[in-house]
């Protein structure tokens, strides 16, 4: 028979999949003889029978008695007894957790006979406290009545009471509340088993709400994984002064620091701490309060490090002195942290080089090099709240989550400012720069959800008064509108008022040393796509081998240039289109110089024009009005060229090598100014490795074509009057027929390059200027599980990479091979280019790390022959 | 050492290739025995060696010297002898002959001592006349000097003599002609060797020249293979009236029919009957005139055709009544004309019924099928010509060959009207519908090109006097100007005021049982692409074995279902979308209806709605007002809607099943429509066998997603209630992606179809659309040979063809796979699809002939190991 129901005492944590991520873990705490509640787990696989079935079948709800009685038996007490009863908690847990997302209920076992006996065992107060939070729970969770609807209920009780806060409220007044709760909600039942069954299946059908399925979504987590429920039994942290309850990090989340980190509440249930409605105490305040405490908890961080080998978050109950830990799991934390705790965990040999390498999260990477607010800069300080997710960023003022989402997507800067946050404004802060909160702490939602998608959020900023209706937050008597511009430093907790000015950040000395493990185990060369000598340099610090891609066509769109661009499209006097090649030669020149000297001797891939040439075509009347003066020509004429221009379909029209071949003098004048340039480096007794990139390649032919009637004919009067230099010619393979022709490319190429942005766009024919309008519903109906245009579609791209690869080694064994696409800094991406045996990855230089580091695991991964990374953050 | 001269004595007709057709063929007829001049050829090898080297070498000369010495010897005469002068002709030729593209020059030999040689054997206009002649020739062809300077000197002459025609100036006329061309071009060589060599250099170099790379480029001929260079012993054709030239087909190449057929001039150079400056005698009157030489001509005719087994295309001249043979070639035919031709020679046991299918041209057979005017219809007749190149065509007249090209290029229909037209004509031929011409007969050069591109032309239309410059021509008084429309029918001679109704062909016994041939051999099935009922009756007409493809959009764009496909697409009220559909369903099912009708049981592929929403979106402002009042919309929520419905790039947006899943309401009405109307059908007692096939698949998953949440869902409903019938489900195969994962589409398909237009666009990365402005320049510039959306790009697109038939095979051995892209209407195309191992075709009803024979000859290829088809016409 199907064993649906773990005891805590019979899981571990590698039933991570059964038990989920709470259950498991509550099973391997109890085993190592940590204090934990007794409990059972209601599985995984009760949940996908549920979520199928539609209802619990009568075996499970059998095993489920049956653990409930051993429990009984230990406890001493019974579940709805009158005189002692046997409370729990109802908690959802999934293999990885979604905080906030799922929901939990408490003190489940009290009816109007039960609080009797609690009353009596405890005192009314504390009882009623009780009653009234499990039926707002039940109420919320099974019966999905608005929290709102009991927050009124709650204040006007408070109000008439002449009480601020919850805590005010003596046993008269959470009778009364406890009773209005009762009118709101209804028909509770009053069996607490029927109680326990119906939590149990609100439980697993919240796997399948709305939210769970967005976050999902937003996480790349699976859809079909269910979610377990833990029974557990109930301890108190709000017993009276000496019970609390809190959260603690056996490293700063933060900063990555070895020091037990988090918060807690006196005389609170742990849900306080965590809906950040007060704002708590700092963990190490715990030391004065209950030395005992701190030292034992301390005791179990260690134990909980040794075991799970990561920084772990736990969850504590203090219940009249005596410490229970109710939850443990992998910790979330920031970039900057990950590294930190991974190279720190190593040095104090808790982990392998290797192991540390895969705790790096690739996504993450990139967030390590936030920016903060320049210290020099002179700024308006408004206040200081938490530093609750690291970095700075500016945009305007929004209360509102949708208006947010909405002028988010639109690619406005928003700072979303909540007294607090809630799952249904996830939306709003993906949308946002950042978060600004007036209430809650580090382990605050907004927080929590910040640092996981890598945004600042400062929290908890308790001088702000928002008023959102009226449009406005206050500050000391200052009012800050709707649509100002805030700047918020998550990294320092400051609030400034403007948009203050921004410096970039530089590597730890600890992720230094990972990137340097790192190289030291991948196979794969990490080069970047730089435009300009500033990106190269940047590009150089951040560890890039060279420079994969570097795109001419900006350097046309200076206003300068792109006048010189403009003339030369319109003219049909070969003698203006010669004047304006000959004053665009000596500036691209000049940028070639700068761009050799900031490589400094690494091989830099250089490709020539690519964009169709609308692109730099003169739309405006007035520049319409300035061109036909000059180049002597009828203004209808010009706009009748520009019109000429426009494409039905761009993408798949007249550009790169395409305008090479029909329109040879641009390709000329740039290799001129390559070619040129580095002789003139090289004379200058600098090392110089110049490959000339030809994008659009479709056939074999146009190579040829480019090579004869541009390169090697530049290349002849170039080298007649200066220094022979080296230099390759490849090309890009971004077209399928250049994919499966790419044994006879590789005959005329020296390096292939993979644009995978174009290869996506043309091998699944989505326009990327387009598909916007159906890829999400695409992912939502699971026809791609990513977007194709941020990680590499393996099975259908993927296969066109390894072809061309295969094929163009045929013909040419030492064929370099890379991609320099947007999938050139994406983790799994990288993977998969390592897998099909490319030389290098070129992308973004602030996606170098990211390279570097991915590049690294996935040899890892190989050697340990482990399918994914290591997961729990 | 290498031969680089041959006698015709040493030549034969296999050896082409480096003799050219001329030189070949000349060699051939000498050894069978017919009177032809003597003289020999300089291979194509020389010529090549030429290009290169800029000069013809010693070692060529001096063969050339040696042969000379034969010809000398069995004439008995010199060449360069002052008393008896040899007179040499100096030809081009090419293993494929392009008429009027290279050039000729006669008389070769004279100079100021010799013509006095000449005089003294002839008399003096006839020496001079020659004389004249030759620095004509040798003017254009070796100096480069235009006709018209010589022409204006000759005009010149007549004038002042008072002579209407050349033949009306006496010898002193003819003497003042020759000086007057004497001074024009200036420095001839005496030395007939040195005419010799500068002639045959000159002859060489024209095979460079653009008008014969134009014509090559035209004609799908090779650029690398020379032209050779003919010298020939002089006859003459105008020596009096005793004398004369002609060209002879040893069958009507306008129909077929088995007599001789042709035409010749008294007293007149081969030249002066190709350049259709006369107008000729018919063949029949040369029984007439010279009874025995007819006799002689009909029985060279007969050894010609039995040793060549095809119709035959010969120049002759009648030199004092004595018939001398000076080339012969396989003859241009009227793709009408191919078939009688192949058909008889089988009938006749000349030939086998395999070699009868390949002496068909692919590219001709839909020609065969050409229309002509109604004979029932009232016509303003204007005047009647030699039927040149049959089928009917109607246009506006334009005079000017450029403008003829430019405005047919914009798809106008223009007839381009001309005295007579020269090979700088070509582009305007192509460009227009057809071509009508006053002078010139059946061999004139009009009436050549045009039939070789199976354009209707009707030549000599004498009557017709043009006024290019005042931009009208006269037709016995009447006036018709540019831009006037006229029909001309190629087929009658007729030319026509206005557009006259024109009427389909019907299928001749002949071509039926050629047909019928190619049937029997083949082994791919041939179905047509087809919309309408009409359309699919004259498929099957045709031959088509079913529907490969019935794109279902084209029913959207009637009015009535345009404003209910309008309705759909803008309103957002479900209601109005459910109202719009309810209106669109039973159209749709009536046309589904007819089509299964129509199609009698055979299978037909349906393709669901592929192109994006904006094609049906209201774009002009009084059906958005009208949109506007009939929803209850705003009218500027309308224009919205239709600016967002806008693409960047439509061909790669959203598009055929991308639209069927994000808004899955319309296949759901389609699909349907599809089911109902095939089992009404079914219930008629109408045997049905519906395909449904899904456009713009990349991804299984797609297919998967249209096939539950459409097809199934509404199988399932329409079957509740009707009787059930089957059918399969299906793809297109035309995004790249969808080829390399065609195993894993393969499971959710029953058949693929490739959609070659669409592969071929996202396959290369050409927009069809755009892609316009620099294929033709790929083409010049040798890069593909071919335009690929006209001729299937095997080297490319083909491997995405051939690895996804292959791959979805592997996950389903018995999945049909066709191609219904335009390219399965065309020859190489359909060969390549063979290769391929498709199990049929599909293509417009007017190429279901084209397909059905070119099946049959990939077949008789492959079992004759022969790679190319037979050349020659």
């Amino acid at each position: 028979m199907t064993k649906y129901v773990y005891s805590f005492k019979e899981g571990s944590a590698d039933m991570k999949n059964l038990l989920g991520g709470k259950g498991s873990n509550l099973a391997e705490m109890t085993n190592i003889g940590l204090k934990v509640p007794p409990g059972y787990t209601v599985t995984t696989e009760a949940c996908l029978e549920y979520l199928e079935e539609g209802d619990i079948s009568q075996k499970i709800e059998k095993q489920m008695k049956e653990n409930m009685e051993e429990i009984e038996e230990e406890m001493g007490q019974k579940f709805g007894d009158t005189e002692d009863p046997l409370l729990v908690s109802v908690r959802s847990g999934a293999a990885v957790s979604m905080p906030g997302m799922m929901d939990t209920i408490l003190n489940l076992g009290l009816n109007d006979k039960t609080i009797k006996g609690l009353t009596e065992r405890t005192d009314e107060r504390f009882a009623y406290d009780s009653y009234r939070r499990f039926i707002n729970m039940f109420g919320e969770v099974v019966r999905g009545i608005p929290h709102s609807k009991f927050e009124e209920r709650m204040d006007k009780v408070k109000k008439k009471r002449g009480a601020e806060k919850d805590v005010d409220l003596d046993a008269e007044g959470m009778k009364e509340v406890t009773e209005k709760y009762k009118d709101l909600v209804g028909d509770i039942p009053s069996d607490p088993w029927k109680q326990l069954v119906e939590a149990t299946k609100a439980v697993f059908a919240s796997w399948d709400n709305e939210r769970a399925i967005r976050y999902r979504d937003l996480n790349d987590l699976p859809h079909d994984m269910g979610t377990d429920v833990n029974v557990q039994v109930m301890v108190y942290g709000n017993t009276g002064k000496n019970s609390g309850s809190g959260v603690a990090f056996t490293r700063d989340p933060s900063t990555g620091e070895n020091k037990i980190y988090g918060e807690f509440l006196r005389n609170a249930q742990g849900e306080d701490v965590v809906a950040g409605i007060r704002t708590p105490l700092d963990i190490s305040d715990l030391r004065d309060i209950w030395p005992d405490v701190y030292e034992e908890l301390k005791e179990v961080c260690g134990i909980l490090e040794e075991k799970y080998k990561d920084m772990q978050d736990l969850e504590f109950t203090i219940e009249d002195g005596e410490l229970f830990i109710l939850q443990t799991r992998t910790g979330k934390r920031t970039p900057n942290a990950a590294v930190k705790i991974a190279h720190d965990m190593h040095e104090e040999g808790i982990i392998s080089k290797e192991v540390a390498l895969l705790r790096i999260d690739g996504d993450q990477v990139e967030k390590i090099l936030h920016k903060r607010i320049d210290p020099e800069a002179e700024t308006k300080k408004l206040t200081k709240g938490i530093n609750a997710s690291p970095g700075a960023a500016s945009g305007k003022v929004v209360f509102d989550t949708d208006e947010a989402d909405e002028r988010g997507s639109n690619d406005e800067d928003i700072v979303l400012v909540r007294s607090e946050t809630t799952p249904e404004d996830i939306h709003g802060l993906v949308a946002s720069q950042g978060v600004l909160t007036s209430r809650g702490g580090m382990t605050s939602h907004a927080a929590v959800v910040a640092r996981g998608m890598g945004k600042p959020c400062v929290a908890g900023a308790e001088e702000i008064e928002i008023k959102s209706k009226e449009g406005y937050f206050e500050i000391d008597g200052k009012r800050i509108d709707k649509d100002d511009i805030i700047t918020i430093d998550g990294t320092t907790g400051d609030v400034i008022l403007g948009e203050a000015p921004l410096i970039e950040p530089k590597f730890t000395g600890e992720f230094e040393k990972l990137l340097q493990w790192a190289d030291d185990i991948r196979k794969m060369g990490v080069r970047a796509n730089a435009d300009t000598p500033e990106d190269t340099e940047k590009a150089v610090e951040f560890g890039a081998e060279g420079v994969g891609l570097c795109r001419t066509e900006h350097m046309f769109f200076e206003p300068q240039r792109l006048e010189a661009m403009q003339e030369l499209i319109i003219s049909d006097d070969s003698q203006e289109r010669k004047k304006a090649l000959d004053k665009l030669m000596p500036m691209q020149k000049k940028d070639f110089r700068e761009l050799f000297e900031a490589i400094g001797g690494r091989p830099i891939i250089i490709r020539l024009l690519d964009p169709p040439l609308h692109e730099f075509a003169p739309t405006e009347e007035k520049r319409q009005r300035e061109l036909a003066d000059k180049l002597g020509m009828d203004e209808d004429e010009i706009k009748a060229k520009v019109e000429k221009l426009e494409e039905e379909n761009p993408m798949l029209g007249h550009r790169g090598c395409r305008l090479g071949i029909t329109f040879p003098e641009i390709y000329r004048m740039q290799v001129r100014a390559i070619l040129e340039a580095a002789s003139e480096t090289k004379e200058d007794g600098c090392d110089v490795k110049p490959k000339i990139m030809v994008p659009i390649i479709g056939n074999v032919e146009e190579l040829k074509n480019i090579k004869e009637r541009v390169i090697e004919e530049v290349e002849r009067n170039v080298f007649e009057e200066r220094q022979r230099i080296d230099y390759e010619v490849g090309t890009m393979i971004e077209i399928p027929r250049a994919a499966v022709t790419a044994d006879e490319i590789a005959e005329e190429a020296e390096f292939f390059s993979f644009g995978t942005n174009d290869l996506t766009q043309m091998g699944i024919g989505f326009s990327r200027d387009d598909a916007g309008t159906f890829i999400p519903n695409y992912i939502d109906q699971g026809i791609f599980d990513k977007d194709p245009f941020q990680v590499l579609d393996q099975k259908g791209i993927g296969q066109f990479i390894e072809m061309a690869t295969e094929r163009g080694r045929k013909t040419k064994d030492d064929l370099s091979v890379g991609i320099c696409g947007e999938h050139g800094g994406e983790p799994s991406s990288v993977k998969f280019c390592h897998g099909a045996e490319l030389d290098y990855v070129s992308c973004s230089p602030y996606r170098v790390p990211v390279a570097r580091i991915a590049a690294a695991q996935v040899v890892i991964e190989e050697e340990m022959e482990v399918d994914e990374g290591v997961d729990g953050y």
